[in-house]
């Protein structure tokens, strides 16, 4: 009896991703949506993210809550524009919640979403966005590709991040990789650290270069200092 | 649109909860319902809970997750009984879920009910429990009882995880707990660590004591070896 209505506020949603994903390929704007559990670090490789960018890229944040806009408050002093989308219960974000959000925001290369902490019911829900990137932290143990699926066959890029905590945790890079790729032989991955930086440049790169394939992918839109800085 | 059938759904869970909190009363069950983000350590604290348990103890265990059995092969080498509820794609455990696995399984004091990795969804469902613990463990973040305020409120219990790794994160115990108890004032608070052992005696001491008080509020029933011990 659930699954009808399920399709069918899944269908809705789709409807209004599509509306999304035709404006972000209009606007020229590179989408990813980041899903994690509650404390992986999202708000931190954010944090990090938004540092190493020069002022004048044209980089924006959404960023999702049950409760509280303390993530917006952390990510605003870098000067970008962020928005906080606090959902009052619901388990994900919705590309409703994001269109309604966005409103005549636009006028950017890169929308990054933090999506609700949660590794499970986000996974569902399209946002528009290019990609998605799963953080799983070495604190959360190697087996969560395996016991989470959806949401590692999903995403474009897994990113492991808290490595500076390996050496205090019993978790297993390689055991985290080969489970990853077992639910999803062409996931990329990439192993950062907020605290120490290691691996950020990594994953910068990794951005630009994506960023750089959708500008590629679309050349005779109208290209603004795309992120791959084509 | 989407209220209304949400609300039969948990009208139907209720009911279905409803007959197993009287089950579990007619025989003197006692049954908590375990929530926290994926990878916080229920498994491994009911590792070092049933490992405390005099193997004459009658204590079961049901463990859920979306996919694998790793977890009721973790807890099984006990020697408890322990049956894996593999949900498929649902993002908590609920009601029907419970009954259906325990089938004829009921000569129980205890019941341990590890539900599915996520703050959010299982707190709407009410399981039968006698009383809900959220575990939190100090790599997720102070901030995570106001950021998800539902099953904090909802819990008789917090257990404040991996204090072996507060020298390594920055996490604010006090700050923890101010939060807490800011979005519920009665809730009790217990810290541990399933590395060094630290507070497992404190929370095997609650267990015991809370188990007690149910007893001895149903005096009349037919009392089989309380957790109390009396």
């Amino acid at each position: 009896m659930r699954i009808p209505l399920e399709r069918k506020v899944l269908n809705e949603n789709d409807r209004i991703a599509a509306g999304l994903r035709e404006r972000f390929r209009e606007r020229g704007v590179f989408c990813l949506n980041l899903i994690s559990s509650p404390g992986s670090g999202k708000t931190s490789l954010l944090e990090r993210t938004l540092e190493g960018f020069d002022k004048s890229r044209r980089v924006a944040v959404l960023t999702g809550d049950i409760q509280t806009d303390n993530d917006a408050r952390r990510l605003a002093r870098f000067g970008f524009p962020v928005r906080q989308i606090t959902t009052g219960g619901a388990c994900h974000l919705d590309a409703r919640m994001v269109a309604d959000h966005l409103g005549d925001w636009e006028n950017f290369e890169l929308l990054l979403i933090e999506n609700v902490g949660n590794l499970v019911c986000p996974t569902s829900y399209d946002l528009g966005e290019d990609a998605k990137v799963v953080v799983l932290s070495v604190t959360e143990g190697e087996d969560k590709p395996l016991k989470y699926p959806g949401i590692f066959r999903r995403s474009e890029l897994m990113i492991i991040n808290k490595i500076d905590l390996l050496r205090h945790v019993p978790f297993r890079m390689d055991l985290a990789r080969e489970n990853a790729r077992r639910i999803n032989p062409r996931i990329e991955i990439i192993a950062t650290s907020c605290t120490t930086g290691a691996g950020l440049g990594h994953w910068m790169n990794w951005l630009a270069d994506r960023a750089g394939k959708k500008v590629r992918a679309a050349p005779s839109q109208e290209v603004v200092h795309a992120l791959s800085g084509t």
